[in-house]
Formats: structure tokens, sequence, C-alpha cells
């Protein structure tokens, strides 16, 4: 039997989240119905506000409701260390665990071949090189992930920024291979951060 | 650091979902975002929807946007079977596996003496027994969970169905025991429905 056509729709909606199966987006959706029309209209209104007020910074990338975000705009963080990100869930990670106090560029990509993504966009380049431009940075820290992906896009940014004269470093493989920055736990990334190596080339 | 309220208020919402933990809902919530407005837009309104269209049905309490639902109301089912379930979901998963074709009653609860459920409500016996008086019924098959609670329920049924003159079965323990009919393969459930057990009193 089909279920009638308004929770087969929310359904197929929820099936399509990472790692939501079928069994859990029908458990998912029958929560909403058990729950009342209370909780329903709080999630579809929270969906729709945080997709309507948020944005990304346009210095760094981070989500945000205000330009720049909260991070670039905090005076106290320190101005010469730059991490780099593929996503803002790596950002989100890194900043969760307390242990970083400069700032972010989130390439909101990575290289990936099956994918037909040969090298980093000119606009991504361009926006991550003005970077250099704005304060004295001391250190990059490239933060890929520790994948094919991860890799390659770490040796594009290595390679874009050749000729820019600061110290560049990368998580140490404390990160488990195969893994990804988003699901380590704090003891992993603080082992990824305290070891992270200088690049040399 | 917190993320930004918005996204925070969603995850909140999406962490009250059974079995989604904070790194679920969270990546939930980035690909609400990630997919841009119209896949939220989407959303928002497919819960909103099903919240208004769905109810349940006055005979058997199945989820229905007719009255009486499409189960109730095919002439083609067997009316002389009636199959009692503690919920809405254990009555799809038994639909879902095209074994039975008799008609449904959904307790909408089983018996719990740890949350003061020691009895079934009045008005839900009311409606189960006002079953029998409106089709000649053969044989009730008695769905419950293979639990403390299904047990409980199972023979809080059999008491109250003591002076109704008809055949009384049970899903045979080919279910493995602690666990539950929503999330059994559709074999264990053949088997289940297949050796179910006439009760003598």
């Amino acid at each position: 039997m089909a279920l009638p056509e308004p929770i087969e729709h929310l359904i197929s909606l929820l099936k399509r989240f990472p790692g939501v199966g079928e069994k859990s987006a029908r458990r998912m959706a029958f929560y909403v119905l058990q729950q009342g029309a209370g909780y329903g209209e709080e999630l579809a209104q929270a969906v729709l506000s945080m997709n309507s007020r948020l944005t990304t910074c346009e210095k760094c990338g981070n989500l945000t409701e205000l330009q720049p975000c909260p991070i670039c705009s905090d005076p106290l963080r320190d101005r010469s260390l730059l991490c780099v990100t593929e996503t803002i869930e790596d950002l989100v990670s890194i900043e969760h665990s307390g242990l970083y106090n400069g700032l972010y560029f989130v390439l909101g990509m990575s290289l990936s071949p099956l994918e037909d993504r040969e090298s980093l966009p000119e606009n991504v380049l361009h926006r991550l090189l003005r970077r250099f431009e704005e304060y004295p940075i001391r250190e990059v820290i490239i933060a890929t992930n520790p994948k094919i992906e991860g890799d390659m896009t770490f040796y594009a940014l290595l390679e874009a920024l050749r000729d820019v004269p600061v110290k560049k470093s990368r998580l140490a493989y404390g990160l488990p291979v195969g893994g990804s920055i988003e699901f380590a736990d704090r003891v992993t990334l603080h082992a990824a951060l305290e070891s992270r190596q200088e690049v040399r080339e």
C-alpha cells in the first residue's frame, strides 16, 4: 500500500537528506504528524526563515545573518592566521573544537576529477588572494579533508599560493584517513591542529 | 561557536525526530540550506499540507484523506478478517508486506504500566466492539508488538473480546523478540502472518 499522497510527498523530500533512508524518513514523517500542528508549523517556519535570513559571508564564506560574519568582524581573533576549509560544515567543526582563534576562508567546493572539477574556480582564487592584501597573514592552515578530493584541493591551493610569501601548513594526519572533518571528535581535531605541519617547498 | 540562530533553531527541531542526534540534525539543516530556496519551500509546504490534509479514519484509525479510508472502503478486502494493531506505523508495515487482505483496527496506543496506561480506554474499546456489529467477523488477528507493552495489550484485548464469539489469533513469534513490527523485514512478517496461532480460551 502506498501511504496517502501528502505523507508520501513529505517522505520523498525527507529521504533526500544525507544518511536518511526510506524507513527513517517514514518515521520522521509520522513523528511530524503525531506532534500535531504546532510542531509542523514551527518546523515549516524554521526552514523558510533559515533560508531567507542566512547568507554566506562575503569575506570568508561562513554562514551569517550579518556582513561580514561575526568571526570576520571579531576584533579579538588573530588576523594573522587564515584557515582554508572545503565546506562551511568543516569550518563549524573546527570552530566547535574551540582550539582555533584565527580567521577562515571557505572554498565552498573541493576538486573532484570524477565530477569534472579539476581546478579551483578563478573567482574563488581571486577572493582568496585578496585576503592576503587586507591583513598581514603569517600562516595559512590548509584544512582540507584527508581524502583524495581533499588532497587534490590541498595541492591545488599550494600551487595557487606559491608566490604568496607566508608559511603554509596542513592539518596533521591525526584525522582518520578516509574520514571527514565534520565527523571528527574534539580530541582528534585537537591532535590534528596541534601537530599541523609546515609545508616546505 | 554557536551557529546563527535561524539554523540552530531548525537543528533543535530536527533533533527531536526519533533517531536523529545533534550531528545528523546539523547535516540535515545544512542540506536544506545547500539545496536553496526551492527545496526548503517544498519541504515547508509538504509539512503544512500533510498536517492539514491528513486525518485518521473514523472506522479503523488509519491515516487518510477520505472518510472512511481507502482500505475500509475497498470492496475487494476480506471483511471477515480484522487485524488489530497498536499504531498506524504497524498497520503500514503489515499492509506493505502485501500478505494481508482483511480490515484493520488501530488502537493508537498500547498498555504501559511505566507510563500509567494500565487499561484500554473505554472509547477505544467501544469503537472496537462496534466493528463486530457491522460485518460478520470470522477472525481477529491481534498484531501487537513482541514486547512487554505489546503482550500486556494483547491480554487486555483478549479479555475485552472474551464474550465476542470469533476466532482470535496473534502473530507468531517469528518476530524477533524485543523488536518492533515497524522495522520487521518482509520475510519475517510473512513467517509471522503465516504461522499466526489461534488462541484457545
